[in-house]
């Protein structure tokens, strides 16, 4: 008789595994930054949008409503006159704010060493 | 008299600082990856091709090469017939690895709840 697989194990090197595809979404730098924001308590869109050099309106959308679908992020509406919208972390997100705390943290302390080997690379 | 400022505080939400071009190297899956498959010792392009599911070879080239300017990776030659190429991590590159190694656990480890949220926010 033929052994049935209740669990498939995860493993981020198959193309085929959804781990994939998040691990594509949390090393997004847009995610980074945003849930950096977010660790700091609710935020409005247009705190957000202000408080990340670069970022469109239409990228803030889309990467907000990934992560609201991932489960990482809520969508508070506060229904008041005009109506109030703030995102906050979910507790799955705020299980990724130390994972990616120490992301960004690293980008910041080794700039220099990168860019270091950067010119050196590039030089003829 | 004006003040010169002699280092200029690395900051990652600003899109002109070096930082952000680097959050956006490190979070990329593919480089979590390959850091990944180089931590357990040096490897032939051919076997992290292998090892990586869907990567094309443009791809690794390019991640590779982006890699060893960066100052992450060494492409080491070997003066064999036929010549044989390792890639391997610098101390820098080595410096990643818990980083990057909790970002990909935190992937496996929250699969189920993204697929849950996922399918809960799919829902009609």
């Amino acid at each position: 008789m033929e052994r049935i697989r209740t669990k498939i194990e995860s493993d981020v090197y198959n193309s085929n595994c959804p781990t994939r595809q998040v691990l594509d979404r949390i090393g997004d730098k847009w995610t980074a930054l945003i849930i950096g924001l977010l660790e700091e308590g609710p935020q409005r869109f247009s705190a957000l949008q202000r408080n990340i050099g670069g970022i469109s309106q239409k990228m803030l959308t889309q990467t907000l409503r990934n992560l609201e679908r991932d489960g990482l992020v809520n969508r508070v509406l506060y229904a008041e006159v005009p109506p109030r919208v703030e995102y906050t972390l979910t507790p799955l997100g705020e299980t990724l704010c130390t994972p990616l705390a120490v992301i960004r943290n690293w980008a910041e302390e080794h700039i220099e060493e990168i860019s270091a080997a950067q010119t050196a690379y590039d030089a003829p």
